[in-house]
């Protein structure tokens, strides 16, 4: 297995901080977006869609997305499970996998990707020319304040978003609430709970 | 068990195709969407966030991602699996479930709410005030054309998304195709893999 990443950025970052608690070690090429060679040949060759991370298989198989790579290894290193141990677990933390994804780690990038020039005519991830929107801005923050005030109520009486261990859904969340920074977004003072869960992933997580 | 649902809009049709197929039949109870039925009292002390399907589990969990109750329902009824017969083929379906929902669903769903007065203060699902953007609605037709691309050329050679047989990724690219007809828009004319594979699924779903 071979795996392509670019580590700081908040996909690759859910995938190595998933590798990282269950203690995985794969071969790791860095894929540097900032000067944006994941649109070179030879990365395209690998990952049409040029994007991070990309997890290639001995066989040639190629996994882009972070649930699909996180699922594969999980069935591989199942020491240390992050994504449950009954298939109800399972079923909430690939559902918080997705929602984290769509309603928070979305609005987030809504926010970075649609003003400034870096990310001109790049809007969306990915090779196609997407034109920034500028009132996508606005409306990345409100939906992001609205996802912070939902995980606020669901941790009430809550230790982590599913079950009573750690999972990929709170890697998801826990790195979204860092990707907010980028964009100098923070958990809301009034969510002493989302606070008080995030001291405790950073801790398990190994700071 | 009981299932809160709206057959015909997309996502819960997803679930439906599923259930389907499986043979898999649950108390149902319909939330009219077009009466706004989703906003009552009595149905947000199931789902808060107003969205359908959901499925209450005997327990009170309530399950609101399409993603998840098809996951927990696999794990009761394997026969006639849908989520793959491998780790690997599982975790490439889920992928390919999370891709139809961001780079297809998502793309028509954008031009379905971003214009009109049905949707005015609602362009994103749940209970929130979203406004409009209008500039979505031209953007979300650039990106389901290059998902009808994207999905043509990973047809070729294939007669599936993944693996040798139907699965809940085609489900849900099935259901895509059919939820672009809400906007006028279909499978284009060039994608001959595409089309095949339409009528492929439409055939095993039993029409």
């Amino acid at each position: 297995m071979k795996l392509y990443t670019f580590e700081m950025a908040p996909n690759p970052r859910r995938l190595k901080l998933f590798m990282q608690y269950k203690g995985i070690d794969i071969e790791t090429q860095t894929i540097n977006l900032g000067d944006k060679e994941q649109f070179t040949e030879s990365y395209r060759a690998i990952n049409p869609n040029c994007t991070v991370p990309a997890l290639q298989l001995d066989d040639g198989t190629v996994l882009t997305d972070v649930i699909s790579a996180c699922l594969y290894l999980e069935s591989l290193y199942p020491d240390k499970p992050l994504l449950g141990s009954t298939p109800l677990e399972q079923a909430q933390i690939i559902g918080w996998d997705h929602k984290v994804f769509v309603d928070g780690l979305a609005a987030v990038a809504e926010m970075l990707r649609n003003r400034g020039d870096f990310f001109q005519g790049r809007a969306l991830p990915g090779d196609e020319v997407i034109e920034q929107i500028p009132a996508l801005v606005e409306r990345g923050q409100q939906r992001l304040h609205s996802f912070f005030q939902a995980l606020e109520v669901h941790l009430v009486e809550r230790d982590y978003l599913v079950g009573n261990a750690i999972s990929l859904a709170d890697i998801d969340a826990f790195v979204l609430c860092d990707f907010a920074g980028w964009v100098k977004e923070s958990i809301p003072e009034g969510c002493s709970q989302l606070q008080a869960w995030y001291q405790r992933i950073a801790k398990q997580l190994g700071g």
